[in-house]
């Protein structure tokens, strides 16, 4: 390693004095939201709920300036006094991101961040331009991570240099995965694989189909339930699950995009293009091919799981496995999400992630805990 | 929320410049080891392998100015051409801590870290001298963060205005424990009981542990595989795990001390004082008691698990449970560890970490990942 200079102990002091400069750290974080959806909206409320904590015991004021929906853009939001200064028409506008932006950031050279709860292609084409003006932005969405590979490489290339870019919330919510894989990496261990069960929605299927009842009336259940997408088909294509996949191999340093993911659809070929109405009726079409591969499974005496995989060759598919009925996989609860990495340092037994992978309060929470990252790493300005 | 002063869009650029001021990132961190061992050396190993990645892609430059063993301290550590100048009498001197850390700390206002591999009561006396000098300090020892309270409290508010302070490698080695439960209570999550295996010894002898074989065999298995301690009374006396425990707690805003968490020793009172030859001849008489105990598992269908478990009122137990076949902590591997956290956002399912959680190569990434933590946190100094 490289070394210091020596000097004479006789020089050194024999007690080290207390510090005056580290002895404030103060700092304050001008926020835009993009998008007060669901999990926008938690977010909101979850950071107005630790804003006072924060500012007393890590001498973090965070400051909300402007919210941005797909229409209208709010730019001094819930303070009643400034806005009773202001009719309707001055607070509102309609939305313009770049003046969104611009506003966020101030003229000074304050710390601002930009949080994406949209789900939007043309918010996520700005970050670019947001991170090379020294905007931090923070999503939990996977457009960007799973999108376009040039425009990923263009997002990591301005992050370098300017503002800070945080996505853990694009990959099981709330649970620590991305950041977990990242410092395997930084720390010099090498991945081997990452296997995971990423859609809630598909784990609890596998979990309940036992072959006792048909796999359509435990699909019409869950849609019931509230646990699939409003067409249970963006569940059992599995894109989205690719989606995370993409996000966490480009993580590893694989340039991978969607189409390089192999996905086995569970919607056969001529149920894929119906309307979902026609769709819902003839569920029972997917009754037979998968009793099949359940009858596989038992055959093996394992289970069936949907399993997201990725190799250290950065080989990437995304479908049915039978699993031993010993594999962590096999005893996952309700609709966890859960993730497993082996690599060099952890290639006898892997290192594993568990837990509610989806849903506002913790989705909302993945965001907070990568503004609070990036907050950690902010200088003191006056 | 705060707001801010709200001005008219018309003076606001309709694209941002680019930022210059973050085009540089560039921090260097001067290292004083302490405690050269089994952990400290692989983690130099570590360090040196990545110093160069670190420096192209991060901008972190480390410089490692100095090791210190209990007898020696050796300031220039592996510079081939600075050692040449010194003969050894110059560059070894008898261990000095306060000129130690003087000497890391350096004369400028540079960053500095001391990593702390050591076991040592009089090293962790020294952390609130050293972080309130604005030294940051790092370790994988349980004796500050488990130890006296008073101690800890200080080291907590030296931290608070110092240098920081960080320790994941206390609990678990490299599994992301710590830093997990620290974003689920910064987010505002609030806190609703812990439970884990802390243990990797007593997980591999629980399951293993299924009434074939008598548990002193599979002890003494255990012990000739060097899955125990030396003397196994260390593991089985569950004081370790009840340490882990306290760390959490702590963390979770919990003044605990040792004598607070209620431990189940495995160790009979008539064993505990023999010297060890004798105590490992006479390991036969730990059977009965734990037959009857898997008897009585076994009795309600369910396995014998060894768990550390705090609850939200903050009292801690460690000691053998009886759990349902179906739990997370009947289907780990080997000697994983594992911890799960059930919160007001994780109530249902809660957030699961598992895996390998002690030995050299994970428990020095731990320390290297609060390392680079620190570092993200640096300000950029000339």
């Amino acid at each position: 390693m490289d070394s210091c200079a020596l000097p004479l102990i006789a020089e050194l002091p024999h007690r080290l004095p207390p510090l005056q400069a580290a002895s404030s750290r103060r700092r304050t974080l001008a926020i835009g939201l993009i998008g007060p959806g669901r999990v926008g909206s938690v977010l909101l409320a979850q950071l107005r709920a630790a804003q006072e904590r924060l500012s007393r015991e890590a001498g973090l004021e965070l400051k909300l300036c402007g919210v941005a929906a797909s229409r209208r853009m709010w730019l001094d939001c819930d303070d009643p006094e400034l806005n009773a200064r202001h009719d309707c028409a001055q607070t509102w506008r309609p939305t313009d991101l770049d003046q969104f932006a611009a506003y966020i950031r101030g003229e000074d050279q304050r710390h601002a961040m930009l949080i994406d709860c949209s789900a939007s292609e043309t918010v996520a084409s700005q970050y670019p331009y947001w991170l090379a003006s020294g905007l931090h932005v923070v999503t939990p969405n996977k457009v960007a991570s799973s999108g376009p590979l040039s425009r990923w490489q263009s997002i990591r290339a301005a992050s370098h240099h300017g503002g800070r870019f945080r996505y853990e919330a694009t990959v099981c919510a709330g649970l620590p995965v991305v950041q977990t894989l990242r410092d395997l990496l930084d720390t010099g261990d090498q991945l081997l694989s990452v296997e995971g069960m990423f859609s809630g929605t598909l784990a609890w299927l596998c979990c309940q189909y036992d072959g006792k009842r048909p796999f359509s009336t435990l699909l019409r259940e869950a849609h019931a339930l509230g646990y699939t997408e409003p067409d249970p088909r963006d569940d059992l294509s599995g894109t989205d699950v690719a989606r995370k996949l993409v996000i966490l191999a480009r993580e590893a340093g694989w340039p991978l995009s969607l189409q390089d993911v192999a996905v086995e659809s569970l919607v056969p070929q001529h149920l894929a293009e119906l309307p979902l109405e026609s769709f819902m009726e003839r569920l029972d079409e997917l009754d037979e091919p998968m009793a099949e591969r359940l009858a596989l499974a038992h055959g093996e005496h394992g289970v069936l799981r949907h399993v997201a995989s990725l190799d250290r060759d950065g080989h990437a598919q995304v479908r049915l496995h039978v699993l031993p009925s010993s594999h962590a996989f096999a005893h996952t609860r309700l609709t966890d999400n859960i993730v497993q990495f082996h690599t060099q340092r952890y290639r006898d037994n892997p290192l594993l992630v568990q837990g509610p992978g989806a849903g506002p309060e913790v989705t909302a929470a993945g965001v907070f805990a990568d503004l609070l990252r990036i907050a950690e790493s902010l200088e003191v300005r006056a």
